[in-house]
């Protein structure tokens, strides 16, 4: 499967450091309080982490606004997507969307409903409920990668309410919600109801993928049925320590915001601007376009003599190759881009 | 599940730090070499690690003397264990065995056969050869937790033919390998089975539990089949780094070999004076014992108090409440623990 950020395979390609616009991490890098943590795990490291991860939860659940009971911990999320979708019966999805919301059931001996959303990336609605049946899993990005859209509220209610009476369960992946302006929050709004589950994670807003720590509110009797099926130990000492200091880092994850924000209005503005392409409309900090002319191979071949690394995007699920995913990064990384996407005009002619 | 390393459960049953004497992990402490590796970890953590984890694999592949590509990795032994269980139809166990090898199978779902080794703890060969079926995995631990014997040579030889005639697979989980004394390496005696994968594991060796590293070397095509069963990224960037660096630091290596034999004869010596217990051989970094007085909970008790915490063993199946498993420590804390043995001796009479 085909994934952002691996650069590895196309260091040769560029006689340089490669900008890496095909992962979605937060340009801000790592938050201070990371070194103090990262210290904390050393010292400790010849012992086995908690294997209940009590101050972990403790910590998350502060941050989350819900019991540390409700918790649930993974190695990273696509750990957690995995587990969840073993224990029900079949996987509900809306295309496009992140391939492992496929694959993982899949590969674990699931089937997979795909619902199309392709004609202007919003959930169909109606066509998702349609699918809907007892002990399905229902499972949305939110916002969506790599449409970057939020579902709207209304659509979500109406969708939670109508799997609770068919016997459904929800999955909310909001990996990306701390970049989105502010909305709606589903943990809030879905408190109570014992068929949704929202997870989140520190592997984007903290720019720490390496660490790889996933995290999700459940009901707390769902927690007991998950901590039976997942492994010991899958979080490890370093995630531990991070989760436990990150998440009490509000400034950053403030400044994180405003930051996105601002460059999620240059890049939108700028993009939106280019005649040889058509730029979607985004909340997270990524930004799916659609190439006029040519494919993502043209421009990938093009962008990585630049030294960027672009997300081809024809990997995903109903998408073709005239999709391209881009990251928002740092002020002189966008600009960079923005240039090389202009240079890149010039060697095409649109008829 | 009850698990050895659970300090935190316990903590406030002692004023002081406790000797933890439940988990097996190497008394000299992490090498001085993962600090270096931590470092370089930190420096590139807000990129995701390799996914194909390609210098990892190089170097476990020069450590254990097979090729990258027969190198599989994981997030823990536990995962490589859970992950390989899945692509098969039953496990077959010996007993007693470490429980995550009847656990994590019955969780996904897989039936798990149970062959008595419990007369003296040597794997009944014949027993457990007529259990063996077509798309079987016997899943065997060498040395085996919690007894820390080896199979024999000859015994394994017999069991890999029988089971190759079968079509049935074998799983070596070989995590404590090198606290024992030489004798046979699996890896090169199975050189070119297609049936044998041999699990090895960062976690004890090298002190560093909380990194969570294991690794196996199995056929090349199977390393296809599991790679695309197992999660992406299930390797942290600190797994990753510190795998890389470790597992050239040789004289590591070297020391924790004749620190533990010379540790490990002590411990047999002064516990097999004692009279109130009968130990077990081992040839491992822990000892079973079973009291031939009280249980487990009366020495549990006893020496938690005297900051010491030992690993109840009745949780494994097949034992019953007069077992304890015993980690070889440092010479202090192996004195420390003698000592306190001797003073819970005083206590108790012996009809």
């Amino acid at each position: 499967m085909i994934h952002g950020g691996d650069i590895l395979t196309y260091k040769n390609m560029y006689d340089g450091d490669i900008i890496d616009f095909s992962s979605n991490i937060n340009p801000l890098g790592p938050p201070e309080c990371f070194n103090e943590a990262v210290n904390h795990a050393v010292r400790e490291i010849n012992r086995y982490p908690d294997i209940k991860y009590r101050e972990l939860k403790k910590e998350i659940g502060k941050y989350l606004g819900c019991s540390e009971g409700q918790v649930i911990v993974g190695n990273g999320a696509v750990e957690i997507i995995d587990n969840i979708s073993s224990l029900f019966n079949r996987v509900i999805v809306s295309i496009p969307c992140f391939m492992e919301y496929i694959i993982r059931p899949k590969v674990i001996g699931k089937d997979v409903v795909m619902v199309d959303s392709l004609r202007d990336f919003s959930i169909d609605e109606r066509g998702l409920i349609e699918k809907i049946g007892a002990g399905d899993l229902i499972l949305l990005g939110n916002p969506n990668n790599p449409t970057g859209k939020r579902i709207k509220r209304d659509v979500l209610i109406s969708i939670q309410r109508e799997a609770e009476r068919r016997g459904a369960y929800i999955l909310l992946d909001e990996a990306f919600y701390e970049f989105c302006p502010p909305d709606y929050d589903s943990i809030e709004i879905f408190r109570g109801c014992s068929n949704v589950f929202v997870l989140r994670a520190a592997t984007k807003l903290f720019a720490l993928p390496g660490i790889r720590l996933g995290y999700a509110c459940v009901p707390e009797e769902f927690a007991v049925a998950y901590n039976r099926r997942a492994l010991p130990w899958s979080v490890n000492a370093f995630a531990d320590a991070a989760g436990r200091a990150v998440l009490k880092d509000k400034d950053y994850i403030k400044r994180t915001k405003e930051y996105i924000a601002e460059q999620r209005e240059y890049m939108l503005k700028e993009l939106g601007s280019m005649d040889f392409i058509k730029t979607y409309n985004t909340v997270s900090n990524f930004i799916l376009i659609k190439l006029l002319v040519g494919d993502e191979d043209s421009l990938f071949n093009y962008m990585i003599k630049q030294g960027i690394l672009i997300r081809k995007a024809s990997s995903f699920a109903g998408l073709d190759k005239s999709y391209i995913r881009l990251a928002i990064k740092s002020t002189p990384n966008n600009q960079y881009l923005i240039k090389c996407l202009t240079q890149f005009r010039g060697h095409i002619s649109i008829d």
